[in-house]
């Protein structure tokens, strides 16, 4: 495989290997796995999904579920607040695929009212902590208010409660993901009984790929939905979501640069391929990425000290041993696993597997990459 | 215009202004102007630099340079250590237009001699203090072997000493601006008289926005290569480089939910379209941007104490002032100015002028974004 710019490694067998393992889980404890495609944004790794059962999935905007129902999927929540100002793509959506939609507060009824053509599933999204969108579980008004007004509306339907523990990704231990997931429980689970006689079929819905990981009694949870786990990172690691030989992407960059006196390279490869976000180290440092190596089967686990100290728009400063520098020269290629999937996945917009099979992202402009030159 | 989803908008005006201001500013000092094209990656702002004389630019990428020799620019910079790997792209380019390449390191000269099929302008590139790339100016061991190397090679033409004051970007005033230049221009203008004699047609190229925009003395500089002038941003504006009334692209994002008891607005805006970059502000805070009001002409100056606070992959959480929370409705679009505009740039693929017109990015898809629905 030639390559001469920045790509994005997958290594299909981890990747599958871990749908495999999330959707066993969910099969062990008879709920549904529903994975947030926003992390890889791909018909092919969806398609992965499909051949371990998976029929309903998650996605973040209504271009995304545009992107996933041609090709083929009937059954799509959209997990980010009602954006009226798509409400064609709305009512397109609606008339094709059961589309699940998540309110979060309740100016946008009588827009819905006036404006649905079709008959859509609606999530109310609770606040479960993280203090980004949803309803407070407290707020009783504004929930008696959503269900009272949507129980009597022909074309919505109540599906349940949605929540995000987003807060769980400040954690940094297993015990920590488990306490946060725990109240959440007992708000959930709350809200359930309050609700369940006016509505016996709801379900609750959670998401965040730290509890999916780590949680093994789901006890009142209906639903599941995450989406780093396809792929894992280096942030979930170190909240103890995952082993860092889980991680199924790796960006290759060509080494363009060396110097010595600083023991460090420089990539082809920065802020527009990785994305900014990074991990805080000891002494104020950063790490934007750690040094694996490519091995027959995919890559070695990360080489201690060997990390992205910092990035610009397409320069990448790896420091590295003395060892590891004097085997280094402009021209290699090296492999670095990313701090978050999810952004470097959208950042280099398709994957080449291992096998050196171009893999699709929504952004993607694979047929203008394979026909550029 | 009807907009539905986050867009970049562009004041094609102040874009125009930037660009003309800085080619008065070269051409008072008798200097070319070649200015680094990373930033807009543009054809149609390249055009607006064509019609204010410019005739030379810079780029990032060999890719980029494609793009642009595509819309017929003839003598154009590669600004990034030579990448062994494209050299087909190399060859094709020397091939069709004046292409200069920088060197950093004496490494790269055998692969050059033996794979180069034309001609082609080196600079050395110089550290001149920010520490990323470039020959020590004290190693006079490497420069020698470089500049020995080239004198006598039929396809490598030196053009002169190349430096990226980088570590500009950490002033926080005029003054800190000023001195980074005089140091800058100390060492190059030693260099340049040590192998003047050898070099007689050598040049000094500069490059960083903050400096450009500044410094009214370009005693010894030959050539400058500014790229964020076009658009500025909230952290030029924080380095000294801008006011910012000068900045000339602004993110429109769609309010999909508000929490009264946070005074927060939350934005269909995330870090997929503005990118992580923000200002570390007083108390531990971030601003990845601040809010601008719409007005007939464009749009005001930010409103105080109205920034993004936190960006995750697809939401914003704008704070507000509690008279700015109660004007402000689901479904209203507002704008937001960015941290740093080339990577919201890069991240939104194209731009729409305040007159309704796309406006093309080298990563854009915008016959996709034209053609979906």
């Amino acid at each position: 495989m030639s390559i001469q710019e920045p790509i994005l490694l997958l290594d299909e067998q981890k990747c599958r290997q871990n749908i495999k393992a999330m959707a066993e889980k969910a099969r062990k404890h008879q709920i549904r796995l529903r994975p947030h495609c926003k992390t890889h944004q791909s018909h092919i790794v969806g398609q992965w999904m499909r051949e371990e059962g998976i029929r309903a999935i998650t996605v973040s905007s209504l271009k995304m579920a545009h992107y996933f129902a041609k090709d083929g999927w009937t059954d799509i929540t959209v997990a980010f607040p009602i954006n009226v100002l798509e409400i064609d793509r709305i009512n397109q959506l609606a008339d094709r695929i059961r589309l699940n939609l998540i309110i979060v507060d309740p100016e946008v009824i009588p827009f819905l009212e006036k404006n649905l053509k079709g008959r859509i599933n609606l999530y109310v999204k609770i606040d479960v902590g993280y203090r980004r969108t949803g309803v407070h579980p407290q707020d009783k008004k504004a929930l008696d208010h959503i269900l009272n007004t949507i129980k009597f509306h022909p074309k919505l339907n109540f599906k349940g409660f949605l929540a995000h523990a987003g807060h769980s990704y400040r954690s940094r231990s297993k015990e920590e993901i488990l306490e946060i997931h725990r109240e959440n429980m007992t708000i959930l689970s709350g809200l359930k009984s309050d609700y369940y006689e006016a509505f016996p079929g709801m379900e609750v819905s959670i998401g965040d790929t730290p509890s999916c990981s780590v949680v093994d009694d789901f006890e009142g949870v209906d639903e599941i939905r995450p989406g780093n786990f396809v792929f894992y990172d280096l942030a979930q690691n170190q909240i103890g979501s995952c082993q860092k030989s889980q991680i199924a992407i790796a960006l290759a960059c060509p080494v363009v640069a060396k110097h010595a006196d600083r023991s460090e390279v420089i990539l082809y490869g920065g802020g527009v391929h990785f994305s900014k976000d990074f991990l805080a180290l000891e002494n104020n440092k950063k790490s934007y990425g750690e040094l694996v190596e490519r091995t027959p089967e995919g890559w070695s686990d990360p080489i201690p000290q060997c990390y992205l100290t910092k990035l610009s728009q397409e320069h990448g400063t790896l420091k590295v041993t003395k060892e590891r520098f004097d085997q280094t020269s402009i021209g290699d290629m090296v492999s670095i696993l990313p701090v978050h999937a999810c952004m470097a996945a959208n950042a280099m917009k398709s994957y080449r597997t291992l096998d050196g099979l171009w893999v699709d992202h929504m952004n993607g402009i694979i047929e203008q990459i394979k026909t550029a030159y």
